[in-house]
């Protein structure tokens, strides 16, 4: 392949960078020996070979998590947990004793076990496919340690200004990525909402995936651009092309809150998923966090966080951010988020079964009142000591809605009015509770995800109860459009800009007007600067985002108009296909 | 247990029966002899009694198949290809035998493998654990055979007037149900959407299920009242209320269509799940058929049905209603509707992945061809030889509208325009490739399902292009609230009258007004008379649902007033929770 040729995949993290390629082929050659007769087995030798294997690969994953923990946080890197639950599975490891035990050698017992997991979960599609994936890492880990093969290309060292090109990487490659050193990544497979993906973006690298023509056709060694805004590979881009795209990328930091040219304030803070992604949000100019997904705190542990912990992970986030809001929303878990612990029921359908609020309103009501004593108390701290005030739902709130300051709760999965009010009811009885304890607290602004279709026909209703309702646009396009997100087969219905999607939204930012609630939006759609425009048209006041995009969702806030983005968002919800919606926006279909 | 109890429960069949109550326990004792020592134990016998075991459980599976078949229809039925399949799973046939050669009797091979099989599916709820329970059914029959145990009570010849008590009935169980013989069922376990459930109201047996408490403490020979209506059993229910239910039960078959007492008509039709489902739907007084469900067409079977096969059934349906409408649902397969040939991928929601109209026009686009060929020819039978003529989408309805006769099709699981602009272009090629070949043929009146949120929110767009809209509220409920309708963990959620589920509808057909199109209801919604007004006062043309409930339905439309039923349904929209909405419409929480 010569010359500038330009290859067209899905952009994963909307940044661009250059590099050198280099492929990488996963694993080291892992042939086995030939089996020996059963008879010249040791069968206590095997058994001792097999626990040192294990062992070793226990060390290695411990390590893998660690270093995952500290660069992308506890939620990614709760990946590795489930890797060292192969090893003490007994389903797994009982059956490799037996046959050691029958005399077969520990790699061949290993192989074999491993290969028939592997093959239940083969054939299925989406997660439970990725569960293969996860069966083959722990299987090349335990060979490696039994044949002393040599470990894999290290991820974590690669040369700066590396292009990573690769068939699929599995979120434990990712996470060994050095951001520093990686100047894009190039995938075969993939969708841009893998647990992959979602690192890279965590990582801010450049990212394509699903870039399935030629990408097998580039040789290691030639100079690649990956540009994740465009979703376009290029090969040998040349000097204009190179420089062009770096420029786009290069949109300047913008530490203060911005405004439309026609001056309507809009909020641009951050998605964070761990304690770790806090300063880097700060830093790439974040109004505050829109989303701070509580559940790192309880992932990747063996019991759940108490109610200190919990409050001081809120506080330095508000410590961080001393003159914006910080949303937490509370515990998420059910469907695709297992926590062992919470000994959650396997369910056929787990994106239609018990999550979020639907949980800590029954099975886990404990964890609920931990977490909402830890927030409550948050919610006193830097405020002028108004202790054991606040026992109204909405009365801490209005103070802040000016300064934007402060802390924020909303409550994830809502499908029903009574869960609000449930909610409601709990932060009040809360609210009393540290009151009579004589503990400091306060009230913070409480709101909900619009993320179920249910949520968006009753946004009148939410809105009326509550100080903020934030639209979550993955998982609201996912259910909207019945198309579960993690899977490949139903991608082209997972895209908020099908007509029907953004009516949903239309219902919630019409619904809540009349109140005095403000709506904000934290799925990916806020992130992308191409829908900024369009974002402002629905009358949302906050966007919140990987920090990545922010200084480019901020610079085309302040080049919209709102009257001509009413206008824009007036003329998309009459469009009935996607092809309009796509037309109306100027975008390429 | 004495005087008159009432034990309340989930209506799931809507009549009353009365009768002396049974106990049914399930199988005989199946405790096995003691493990012999592997050595006296001679492999070759053991297999042959495997064998023979094998060919006896598959006969009775064959049996069970046919007569469930004969009473219920093929869909149903389809369960016994499934536990024919186990006898024949490699993963289980070669461990037994695997153990039978290591000197493990027939019997102890069984079992173990079973048990190791139903422990995999048994942490699992909803229907991975329906399939542990079908892995128990066929354990038990080749442990019958290896055992020569006693069959156990056989539930088609239960004597006239029995009750049926049961902790649990399986698809099977209740298949083999005579309904001339049992006035009712009551189980503990169960959910009125379960196969069970669905069975028993195919075969129009009172049954009311997840009757939770004191159900045990029935004795056998007590007269026990089930109401699947009001969801109750009554213990020695005493003359005067069994009177009285029973006579609530005796609405009169109406054979004409029927109007509200102000005269606005109201197609009140039946949905059908086979060909042998027809007749005692005419002979409840269906004004057709609202709800033709294709796929038994397409299960129990090695290959699909051919064009003349498909034809046929669809002509016999036509011949069986010759004035009245036939509304047939295109194959709608995936999700949790498996059809082994088909080679579907499994997928970690099933729900939200490739179903209906999804996978009509991709992977499936052959099946769907020969579909629509059939379609078309039958939608000229009966008609004045117009062959050769309509290729026009909507070419054909309007002169159909008015004497509701002829056949329509709708399409299932619709979530974007693109879908029904693609199905119509190949209604239009395949009407081109008739009148190419000189096949007699009409284009049908043509709709679509609207059961996912998208398609509510583009009922608009839909009506427009469409000559009517059917409202599948099951679907529809489980996709709004994001709830498993399978999943008893949601089932709170899973309700027609939840607020978000009512706006849903009314957007639905508040979208369609100012169009041509006609909005239907196919959903168990349509077929509660306590719920007929509102359909009403949504504005619904048609109510479709099962046979058994169509006279009370017809009784209750009689009884309406249009304007009232508008008002009703004005003032149940404004509700913002379901206690409000039961309230608004007079029913107890």
């Amino acid at each position: 392949m010569t010359g500038p040729t330009t290859l067209t995949g899905i952009g994963s993290t909307p940044r661009t960078g250059v590099g050198t390629a280099r492929w990488y082929r996963g694993g080291a050659d892992l042939t086995l020996p030939d089996r020996p007769d059963p008879s010249t087995v040791d069968p206590a030798i095997e058994r001792e070979r097999f626990e040192a294997a294990r062992e070793e690969a226990r060390e290695a994953i411990r390590l893998a998590r660690d270093r995952a923990e500290a660069r992308v946080g506890g939620e990614e890197a709760a990946v590795f947990d489930a890797h060292e639950a192969f090893l003490d599975d007994p389903g797994i490891v009982d059956d490799v004793e037996d046959a050691i035990a029958d005399g077969t050698p520990a790699e061949h017992a290993v192989r074999d076990r491993f290969e028939a997991a592997i093959g239940q979960f083969e054939g299925m599609d989406g997660r439970m496919a990725e569960r293969a994936d996860d069966l083959r890492d722990v299987r090349d880990r335990l060979l490696r340690a039994l044949l002393d093969a040599p470990t894999p290309t290290d991820l974590s060292t690669l040369p700066a200004g590396t292009v990573l090109l690769a068939e699929r990487l599995t979120p434990s490659d990712t996470a060994e990525l050095d951001p520093a050193a990686v100047a894009g990544i190039a995938t075969v497979a993939g969708g841009r909402t893998s647990h992959a993906a979602i690192i890279a973006r965590s990582l801010s690298i450049p990212a394509v995936v699903g870039v399935v023509d030629a990408l097998a056709e580039v040789a290691d060694g030639t100079e690649v651009l990956v540009d994740g805004e465009a979703g376009e590979v290029v090969v040998e881009p040349g000097e204009k092309r190179r420089a062009a795209a770096l420029r786009k990328d290069d949109a300047p930091v913008v530490p203060e809150p911005v405004s439309t040219a026609d001056g309507r304030a809009i909020e641009v803070a951050a998605n964070v998923g761990s304690g770790a992604e806090v300063p880097p949000a700060s830093d790439r100019g974040a109004d505050g966090i829109g989303l701070f997904r509580s559940e790192f705190l309880f992932l990747d542990r063996e019991s759940p966080p108490d109610e200190e912990e919990q409050y001081e992970a809120v506080v330095a986030a508000l410590e961080a951010f001393p003159d914006d809001r910080i949303v937490v929303r509370t515990l998420d878990v059910g469907g695709d988020k297992q926590v062992p612990y919470l000994d959650l029921p396997e369910e056929p359908n787990p994106f239609l079964g018990r999550r979020g609020i639907r949980l800590s309103l029954e099975e886990h009501a404990d964890l609920f009142e931990t977490q909402l004593r830890a927030l409550l108390r948050a919610a006193a701290h830097g405020r002028d000591g108004n202790g054991g005030g606040g026992s109204e739902g909405d009365g801490a709130s209005d103070d802040d809605r000016d300064d934007r300051g402060g802390l924020a709760v909303m409550f994830p999965m809502v499908s029903r009015v009574e869960e609000v009010e449930a909610a409601l009811d709990r932060v009040e009885s809360v609210a009393a509770d540290l009151a009579a304890e004589g503990v400091d607290h306060a009230v913070p602004e409480l709101g909900a995800m619009v993320e179920t279709p249910a949520a968006s026909y009753l946004a009148d209703a939410l809105a009326a109860r509550l100080d903020f309702l934030s639209v979550g646009t993955n998982d609201l396009a996912g259910y909207v459009m019945a198309a579960d997100r993690e899977s490949d087969a139903v991608a082209d219905y997972h895209d908020p800009l099908h007509p029907a999607v953004l009516r949903a939204i239309d219902r919630t930012t019409a619904g809540a007007e009349g109140t005095d609630a403000w709506v904000g939006m934290c799925g990916e759609m806020a992130g992308d600067p191409e829908l900024t425009e369009l974002s402002v048209g629905f009358g949302l006041d906050e966007l919140s985002m990987s920090a990545v995009t922010i200084p480019a969702v901020k610079e085309r806030v302040r080049e919209v108009d709102s009257a001509e983005a009413r206008e824009l968002a007036e003329a998309v919800l009459r469009c009935e296909t996607r092809a309009e919606v796509r037309d109306v926006l100027g975008l390429d279909e």
